[in-house]
């Protein structure tokens, strides 16, 4: 159809080979642009001024595929940097090679994950790699799950899951319930729950934060306590979430104390996986899990601490056939397959990019050592971090349990705090986060970019004692 | 970090440039064989079989990056294949070598929309382009919206929009109400309407399946007399759908006058615009969504008809400041900006890949002329397909309003109809799916693909024939 029309004919990959060379040669440009760019990272500024937006139009008439060479480029400039050795604010990295080369496989063939049909690879892997992570969780022969597009569509559809096989209110609808359903999590847990909250007709204030202990861990005794005060206020606590790696602390709940509490009072237990799940994966702290096999649902996120580019989370859940049973709405439209449900009819998504390769590559080039020696390495850093902080002068928010951690110079305000990160960001140093956490700003370290190192860490302690002396 | 592992050293770019090359050459091998397989669309299967899958397993060891090339290899022959001309049965096409290229870029980069800080260049690219096509849709100067994974995300944070202007029940939940909450459509509306209905707590019931008319299309009188009908049942209806682009026919509903009627009514209009959203690009067509500008919310899906790599779909509201004020759950962790909410608080998602860059390079390479070009030329090729199938004695389910047409022998059993499309399949000739549509199978074709023509359907009719009378 292209014939008469001012389009490019590299706009498309002509199916009959017609442009193959030329394609390919527009291809090798990007790529070299972009692992050019990639290459150079730590020379380049940790975050870029967004700068002006060049041609956010639509324009008139088609341009030449040229073109793309610069918009690339400036796609590039504006990005946040998380390949550099001092980006360490965020729990994002760079992504493996694998991943994002396994992502180009997925866009070009432009799969969907709705339908076994429209996805005829690459959905079945999905349910198998579903069902292999799992196992790694320890949950039974019969557990699965499904891949969303972000945590925080695991953890909603994990809270839609609880709430209708506990009411059996899918067709009908939250009216007339004896009780009001709400949930138990910890005050550190993520806003993503309470997001959940809002949008599944439960109301935002469903979610109980309970508080954490010195470490930043939801213990049992406290969910046990509030599941008393609760039923006592008429209420029905359907659903308790421990958190495996708190947003700001990187804390881990009690995961076995609480399921004993969840089982004994029969309620569903949802685990935040999303970050620190991939612990499971490592020998030496695998530990730090311990009980998290006892879970009706896990959230956990590859997209994180396995190096897989965003977005990449998974919904876990100890019996596939729940989702069938308590979140199913099936699409007569869609064929029928005797051996396998469409996956749509089980995701909160329909359409859906198939972000399994990415995962699927990367873990055949990581393999399960390789995860753990970067899980392991990371784990030991952030604990020297710890040390140099603290012999630098810093108060720590608590001690590490994983590799975040958060300081700030002693009874410095929350301006200084402030400064002190936009300084060493300026001076291209590090980039440290800043969230608010009881009521102060600190900074907030994710020691995640496999190119760090302790030198690194050594030279981004002294120019932050400089900064801070300098500031304070 | 990776010294000491046994990880392949290719397995990430160093920042610091010292494998370019090496990394550089393999993704010109995956390149290579990327575009190799593409052009060469034509030729292979236009569904493969699944096959066995290979390597479902989390190795022990790293494994070399050479292993990509084989993995790759098995993807692509595992893949549906939208690009092959014949493939005719869905609304997925190929993508835009733009589209999948920036796909790589967005990867690669790793930026997070969840906000501004970790996404500097694309959040606001994102604002913006929403903006822009608010403003194609004939939206108010505050109308913006969001990018969402999928249209069932973008269905399902509209109408948790509107549930929670009309209700305000964002923190407290959907309890108490004085009346039923309903949501009006069309009977051929897109399941994830019910889907989401269930989700929001509303329960999947409480969308209400209004009959179309003849051409598909839902009329004005009919959600009038539903509005009367519900209220006088002690319903609340607080929201209606028009579908533009229904999923078996591809009709589209009345949509001025059911905006005459929500607004006098007080009732949210959302358009989903899903599919044929994109006609308001064509000067010939856009007629066919005459009064989309009455819309409260619309979502419209680039991955469809734009030619973009799924995912990629929008939500659309006439005033930006909406979301903020019946959509927003505030982040305290993360860092707030004067300028523009981070995407992730007013987002059904959190963390969220960079969708939009894929689809900002396409619109550049293709520009409005020439999406204008590809939509008019296919709304062309269909109505030609219509006069061969009612020659070829083919049973049309409605006269096609947009690029899908539906058919069926006459008298055939569904059984006979499914042999027909297994045939056509078989043999290489065209993929249709075949869905179930008033108690009947029917072939439905898109005729979407940019490489299909006239021969092609001609070709395609001729063997349709010679199956249909051997099957008879």
């Amino acid at each position: 159809m292209l014939r008469g029309s001012k389009i490019d004919p590299r706009a498309f990959v002509n199916p009959h080979g017609t442009n193959q060379s030329a394609v390919t040669e527009l291809a090798h440009q990007v790529i070299d642009m972009l692992i050019g760019h990639l290459s150079n990272a730590a020379q380049l500024p940790l975050q870029p001024d967004p700068g002006s937006l060049m041609m956010v139009r639509f324009p008139e008439h088609p341009q030449p595929a040229e073109v793309l060479l610069p918009l690339i480029q400036q796609v590039l400039q504006g990005a946040m940097n998380p390949a550099h050795p001092g980006y360490i604010g965020h729990m994002d990295t760079m992504p493996s090679t694998a991943a994002f080369l396994g992502e180009l496989v997925s866009a070009a063939t432009n799969n969907n994950m709705l339908s076994l049909e429209m996805a005829p690879f690459a959905a079945r892997l999905e349910d198998r790699l579903m069902r292999l992570l799992a196992a790694e969780f320890g949950l039974s022969p019969q557990a699965g799950g499904v891949m969303v597009s972000g945590g925080s569509l695991a953890n909603l559809e994990a809270l839609a899951l609880a709430r209708n096989l506990r009411y059996d209110i899918a067709k009908t609808g939250l009216f007339g319930l004896p009780a009001r359903p709400v949930i138990l999590a910890s005050a550190e847990a993520h806003t993503s729950l309470r997001k959940a909250a809002m949008v599944l007709g439960l109301g935002s204030e469903a979610v109980i934060a309970l508080p954490a202990d010195g470490n930043g861990s939801l213990t049992a005794a406290s969910v046990a306590q509030a599941i008393i005060d609760h039923r006592a206020a008429g209420n029905d606590p359907f659903c308790v979430v421990a958190t495996a790696g708190t947003t700001v602390l990187g804390a881990i709940d009690d995961i076995a104390g609480i399921a004993a509490v969840t089982q004994s009072a029969g309620i569903w237990l949802h685990v935040d996986a999303a970050y620190a799940g991939a612990l499971i994966f490592s020998t030496t702290y695998r530990h730090l899990l311990n009980g998290i096999h006892h879970a009706d649902s896990i959230t956990f996120n590859p997209q994180k601490w396995m190096y897989v580019a965003k977005t990449c989370a998974t919904l876990l859940v100890r019996d596939r056939s729940l989702l069938q049973r308590g979140f199913r709405v099936s699409a007569p439209y869609m064929g029928e397959d005797p051996e396998l449900v469409n996956p749509g009819e089980i995701n909160i998504q329909g359409t859906r990019h198939a972000d399994v390769i990415k995962l699927w590559l990367t873990m055949q080039l990581l393999g399960r050592n390789g995860t753990a020696y970067l899980i392991d390495q990371s784990m030991l850093l952030v604990q020297q971090f710890a040390t140099m902080l603290r012999d630098a002068g810093m108060e720590l928010a608590a001690h590490p349990t994983t590799n975040l951690i958060c300081f700030r110079p002693p009874a410095a305000s929350d301006a200084t705090v402030t400064a002190v990160q936009q300084r060493l960001h300026h001076a291209g140093s590090a980039f440290f986060s800043v969230p608010t956490w009881h009521g102060q700003r600190w900074l907030r370290s994710v020691v995640l970019n496999p190119f760090v190192d302790v030198a690194r860490l050594q030279t981004i302690v002294s120019q932050l004692q400089a900064v801070v002396a300098d500031a304070l």
